[in-house]
């Protein structure tokens, strides 16, 4: 159950998928050679490897034990969380006046996909520290951020989102924890949040929550929320800790997996009221939390690319190693190893497949992040803006998503021994299953793309995005290398799909809400496909002129193998959604009657 | 997290695609009115849902726990357990001479999808038992049948099947558990064998084991392996209880799923050997294991409708209650239900029309096996065997992959709730996921498809199959009602695809093996999709004609919903897979060399 960071394949599309040579050469990051990104990959596969990755089974088994109040961290967890704090990986990617390193989103984005690979129920924690860094460095006080910002760039502290209540998740208009004001300028607040991921713990001295609350004089709905800085431990102007807050962790979750991701019910103002600060304006709670939307989206989908690598790491190992059966072909002596028999070697190909797809997918959304705030002209930075905006739903449901089956195929490649919770398998399909819920439900995401994504600039930067993927296309025919199979066809027959429901969606949300609505989870999912698709062709085109240009390297002929799977056996879905969309909405009217 | 046996709903399907009426009028079970199999099922459906479904939770929390080499089973069960077999349960579909009722495997059928809906553990153990009967009855010496079969039929004594060692999972050919002959006609078995389910526990005094075992001169290979009895405790001719034989469970898995079913190690011989018994002959013990396969892998397909069935309701009824956000149209006062959520209503619809199209196959395997066995002339019971040989791995495959697939969209239907073990919406996804893996894991189920049972007769049983599936086509088209929309059109595609694809497979199995067994698994799914899909539109014009002569049933409305919603979302995968099969063989050439 090692793991080992696939360094040279995320490297390779940060540079050939995400722009990250792009970024170089606009001139944001000019130090940033390939190089100095290959050491710091390294150093970061180094470390989730060796010291995050043997975490991962005993906090799985152990758990974040609540006591009094009090979360304990299973063993270890601590001094790693330390160590890994002492070598700047919470840094990497904040701004370097508050104490970063001021590397690219896209750096940023591989680390994390590491430290969640090694041990998700590790990486999530850090991730919610990274929003609130972002929340306030956005929209805090000057004062918020002398006091706290340096801490929760260091990883001294951490930080917590708190949004969830009983009666509100998908729903935050319904939201109930209010917040009343102080004469010094600070707030009380009072409610219970539930489901607040890294609420409480031992890892840090302090714990800064960030709570959506709402003004006793506040509108209704969501324009009535506000945001506040809660921290556990109380801080003194000249950061000295004082007295504990009105903050109780009530309880912790038991749940389906990341055990050793304390899920507590957090309670504000059991007694005088816990102290908060307001974040950015009154009322205006919500657009602070829509400037940290597309990064902890984006980390989200990272998750669901990272449990799909390490499920494959662990499933091909398997296979390579048990022997059952001859398989068509063999030659060896004895029983073949189970990686010779052609519908493991499927299950296999699919985890990769669809694994690379997710991560392309994913960097390449961080690239547009990046561009979004780095490039150096403004319609540029617009432009890449949108395109992350757009891209971002697509790449958290669908990581997600393939993250939960990536996970399921490597449970299947195990067989009896997959469901054995010592073999670890079954654990990543475990922890899997949370990302494809959690910081928008896929449900969510998926009308977040027909609903507001796509009508934005009239359906403009999906048309570009279209065009773009037809470029990629082009290249792929022009290319006309026999290695590449039916490639270009069956994406091209995908991107077809796309751009024939794109145009139905984009009437259907205007005028049969309901209809467009029905068709959302397969409208995502077509338009994955379809940019996976076209992003893997991307990689292979570029792994083939290094071949011809005669490189050797071994991963090169295994980027063009998952391409061609994944256009051959994963895009050809694409005529099945096309159909499931635009003639589907009606089979989805009948309401379930009491007789269901 | 109560359950509401379906009892109409199966009892619709036995009839109108399973051939229930058609098997009275033949004139086999001359008494069997449809008002008689409606009162069973009733009964059955109480017991499930008032006695076995409040085990469920606490069967997972407790799991069955190892003391001292014994099993003790969590609180409850063996009560349980108990008043089902006095109830007659244990015996529905035993030959009536060794004390059984002798209704139909159909009935038997519902009644499995009952006990393991409630509780896929506990419906778990008598599947085996059902087994034993099974094989003894066939194979067993009339000495074994009279101290054994009564027991094993009524309950008292439970069964096991010892198949799998650690070195032998998929692969039986290399199996090393050794019998040795003693002179009074007994062996001795000398063995370990792993993941045995309830090999041992204390709802009986007695385990029977049946073993696959090796004598000292058999050949290699599967051809070697030999069938023992070998009790748990030693029984007299007199049927009275002797002493423990050798045999004990040295340890149980901590396992994903299925926590009160015990998955033993057991240990053959330590000591001087465990007696055993030949049952058929020596060398013949595959045979022996074939005579149950049909039935034993129909009844995990069972186990994939029942858990896909439970996480239906359990969606269905969290999505009436919960309230989150306005669905479009929505009139009502406040938030919504979120059933009323288009997305929401997507998932479960596609959750409730693959839990109907598995549970049509499965039960049209169990028509077939009944009608193999009690069909007037000879031909056609030969027949209905093949049919029934050519549909189960398509029932056990398709239905225990629907299983995890509508078990884990149960979760997502619950959003955050669902992650939280306490929900029992997790459970489901733990329980259903073993069942594509054991009785032959699901990839091995699309090699038997595509390799012995498509080749069979020149192919004329598939050919058979798909002029079936015509014929309801036509009656769809002829019925002409709007209610089924395009369902005749996307059912009709999917049969065409699986006929083109089986003429493919039947000319690559012969010629391109490899290929061949690349494409089993999309091929397998295929075929489920266009039958399951067929047999939805047979339900839904045998409701609509019911609705024409004055039904004012409300499920016959939710039956063309299925039909409908399968055929348009479904279905139409069809396209997709038919690409896979046939031109993705290529795809999966490639090898994973060590950079992988």
């Amino acid at each position: 159950m090692s793991y080992h960071a696939p360094v040279a394949d995320i490297a390779f599309t940060l540079r050939h998928v995400a722009g990250l040579d792009r970024l170089a050469e606009e001139g944001a990051f000019p130090d940033l050679t390939p190089d100095l990104v290959g050491q710091i990959l390294e150093e970061a596969g180094k470390f989730a490897g060796e010291r995050i990755a043997p975490l991962n089974q005993i906090g799985d088994r152990c758990g974040a034990q609540l006591v009094d109040g009090a979360v304990r961290m299973p063993p270890g967890w601590r001094e790693v969380y330390r160590a890994w704090c002492d070598a700047g990986w919470n840094a990497v990617s904040a701004p370097v006046d508050c104490g970063g390193q001021g590397l690219p989103h896209l750096v940023n984005a591989a680390c994390i996909e590491m430290w969640n690979a090694a041990s998700m129920a590790f990486g999530l924690g850090p991730l919610l520290t990274m929003s609130a860094v972002e929340a306030i460095a956005a929209h805090g006080s000057d004062q918020l951020k002398r006091i706290y910002l340096g801490k929760l760039v260091s990883g001294e502290w951490m930080g917590t989102m708190n949004i969830t209540e009983a009666q509100a998740g998908s729903d935050l208009g319904a939201l109930r924890t209010r917040a009343e004001r102080q004469p010094d300028g600070s707030y009380r607040l009072h409610g219970t949040k539930v489901f607040i991921t890294y609420g409480e713990h031992d890892l840090t001295d302090n714990i800064i929550h960030l709570v959506l609350a709402r003004l006793p004089d506040a509108p209704e709905g969501t324009r009535g929320l506000s945001l506040f800085l809660v921290p556990k431990v109380l801080v003194a102007d000249d950061g000295t800790l004082g007295a504990r807050n009105d903050v109780v962790c009530t309880g912790i979750e038991k749940k389906l997996g990341i055990h050793a991701s304390p899920t507590c019910t957090m309670q504000f103002g059991d007694r005088e009221g816990a102290v908060g600060y307001l974040v950015g304006e009154e009322n205006r709670g919500l657009t602070c939390m829509f400037t940290m939307m597309n990064h902890a989206r984006l980390a989200v989908g990272l998750q669901g690319v990272a449990i799909a690598d390490r499920a494959f790491q662990q499933a091909l190992s398997y296979a390579r190693d048990r022997r059952q059966g001859r398989a068509p072909g063999w030659s060896g002596e004895g029983m073949s190893p189970i990686v010779e028999h052609p519908d493991v070697k499927r299950m296999l190909l699919e985890m990769r497949a669809k694994t690379e797809a997710a991560r392309a997918l994913c960097y390449a959304v961080a690239g547009a992040l990046d561009r979004a705030a780095f490039a150096p002209a403004a319609a540029a930075r617009a432009s890449a803006d949108d395109v992350a905006s757009l891209l971002t739903p697509v790449a958290k449901a669908f990581s997600t998503d393939i993250g939960v089956e990536v996970a399921s195929l490597g449970v299947q490649v195990h067989g009896g021994a997959g469901y054995v919770e010592e073999t670890g398998a079954a654990q990543h399909l475990r922890d899997a299953r949370i990302a494809a819920i959690y910081e928008g439900t896929n449900g969510i995401q998926a009308v977040d793309l027909v609903s507001r994504k796509l009508p934005a600039r009239g359906g403009q930067v999906a048309r570009g995005h279209i065009s773009e993927l037809r470029g990629i296309l082009q290249q792929a025919r022009s290319a006309n290398d026999s290695g590449l199979g039916g490639t270009a066809v069956w994406i091209g027959q995908s991107v077809d799909a796309l751009e024939r429901t794109t145009h139905w969606m984009l009437d259907a949300v205007e005028t049969r809400p309901a209809d467009a609505l029905a068709g959302a989870t397969p409208y995502l999912r077509l338009f994955a496909l379809a940019t996976g698709g076209a992003y893997l062709a991307k990689k292979a085109l570029a792994a083939m002129a290094e071949l011809r240009a005669g490189s050797t390297d071994p991963h090169h002929g295994l980027r063009v193998a998952s391409a061609r799977f994944f256009a051959a056996h994963l895009a050809t879905a694409a005529a099945g959604l096309e159909a499931a969309i635009t003639e589907g909405a009606e089979a989805i009217g009948t309401a379930f009657g009491d007789a269901a």
